[in-house]
C-alpha cells in the first residue's frame, strides 16, 4: 500500500524531471538521479529483440552532467524546444524501499521557424528510491517507440 | 463523494487497459469489461449527427475475444505498435454503484520503419461497476475526433 | 500543505476548461475566470524576449463574452474540432489563497475532413482562487512554443 504522501512527491520528481527538460534548465537533471543512477534510451524495437543498442547510457551524475556541459559548450545539434506531455502513470512498490514507476509520453519540439512536430512517443520506466526523504531515480529507462524520429535526439528525453 | 480507494481502482483500470494495448497483451483486454460489457467505436461526426455507423461494436466478452483471435491469427493489416497518451480523467457518480470516467487521448502509432504519426485524437467515455470488488467496463465507448485516419484501424484503441 | 479536497477542485476546474472548448461549450468558458480576470495567449519565443505581443489578451469575462459572441455571430474561421490532451499538471500555494497552477498540453485540431493534425503543444499557467468555495482562474496564462500554427487560432486554446 502506497501512501498518498510517497505518491504525491513520486509524482512531483517526474513532473520536476519533465518541467527541467521543457524550461531548458538541463543542470538540475543529473540531481533528480542517485550518484550512481542509471539513465539511458533505447528503442523498443532493440529492447523487444534482447539488443542493448542505447541512444544514450549514463550510469553516474558525472556523466550526466558531461553531457549536459557539452551540450552547453560544444555539441552542435538543430536548436529546438521541447515539451513532454506524460500521462497514464503506474505506481507500484517493488519491496526494498523502491517503488516502480511507468508513463507513457510523446516530445514534442518546435524548431526555430515555431513549426511543431511530433519527436518520439513512448514510455519511461522508473525504479525510484527515497534518499533522505526525497525521491530520486535509481533508474530512468526510456523506450521509444519511434526509432527514426524527424531529428537527431541530443538533449535528454 | 467518491473515495479516494474507488478512484484509485478506477484509475488503475483505465491505466492497465492502455497498458495491455500499447504492450500488445490484447488477449487481457477483453477481461477489463464484464462478460456482457459494451465495446464501441464511433466518429464525432456521426455521434453529432446521431448515426450510429460503428467503427467496432462488441456487446459480449466473446466477441471481443473473437476480434483478438482473428488480429492474431487472420486478419492481414499493416504492423505498427501504438502508444496512447491519455489526460483530463474526470469521474464521476450516476448511482447504481456506476461510475461514469471520461478521458481525452491521442494515439500515436510507429510503423516497421520506425516512424511514428498521430493516428486519431477522441475521448473515452465509460460506465464502471464493481465485480467483486475488481472495476470493470460496462460500457467504453470511444469517441474519434480524427475520422480519416492515416492508417485503417485494425486493432481496438 | 495543500488539501485533497483542494486539489480535486483545481484538477476539476482545469478538466472543465479542457471539456468546454473541446466540447464546442464556448459559453462556459468565460465563467471558470473571475469577473476581471485574465486570458492571454502568448508565443513561447515572444516570452522569453519579453516581449507583450499577445495573441489574445482578455482581462474582462465580457470581453472573454464578446469574443465567444463574435465566434458564434461574425468570425470566418475554419471549421474543426479542437482536442486538449494535458498532463504534468502542478499546484502550489502561493500565499493569500491563491494556488499556481502549471500544466502541460498538446491540441490537436481535427478539420471537416477528419484529418487531425498538432496544432499547438505548450504550457498553461494558471492563478486560481476560490470565491465561494468554487475555484475560478484568476489569471490563465497559454505559453505555446508553437509560434507557426497550421491554422489560425482563433478559438480560445
Amino acid at each position: 500500500m502506497i501512501t498518498a504522501e510517497a505518491k504525491d512527491k513520486l509524482l512531483d520528481l517526474h513532473n520536476r524531471y519533465v518541467e527541467c527538460l521543457d524550461e531548458n534548465r538541463l543542470e538540475e537533471w543529473p540531481k533528480l538521479f542517485l550518484e550512481d543512477g542509471l539513465y539511458r534510451i533505447l528503442s523498443r524495437e532493440n529492447e523487444e529483440a534482447n539488443l542493448t543498442a542505447y541512444w544514450m547510457y549514463f550510469n553516474h551524475q558525472r556523466l550526466m552532467r558531461d553531457r549536459i556541459v557539452a551540450l552547453r559548450k560544444a555539441t552542435v545539434f538543430n536548436i529546438h524546444r521541447n515539451r513532454h506531455v506524460t500521462g497514464n502513470v503506474r505506481i507500484t512498490e517493488s519491496g526494498d524501499g523502491q517503488f516502480d514507476m511507468k508513463s507513457n509520453f510523446v516530445l514534442v519540439q518546435t524548431d526555430v521557424e515555431g513549426n511543431s512536430e511530433l519527436s518520439i512517443a513512448g514510455v519511461y520506466r522508473d525504479k525510484v528510491v527515497f534518499e533522505n526523504g526525497e525521491p530520486k531515480f535509481r533508474e530512468r529507462t526510456v523506450v521509444a517507440d519511434t526509432f527514426n524520429p524527424p531529428r537527431i535526439l541530443a538533449v535528454p528525453v
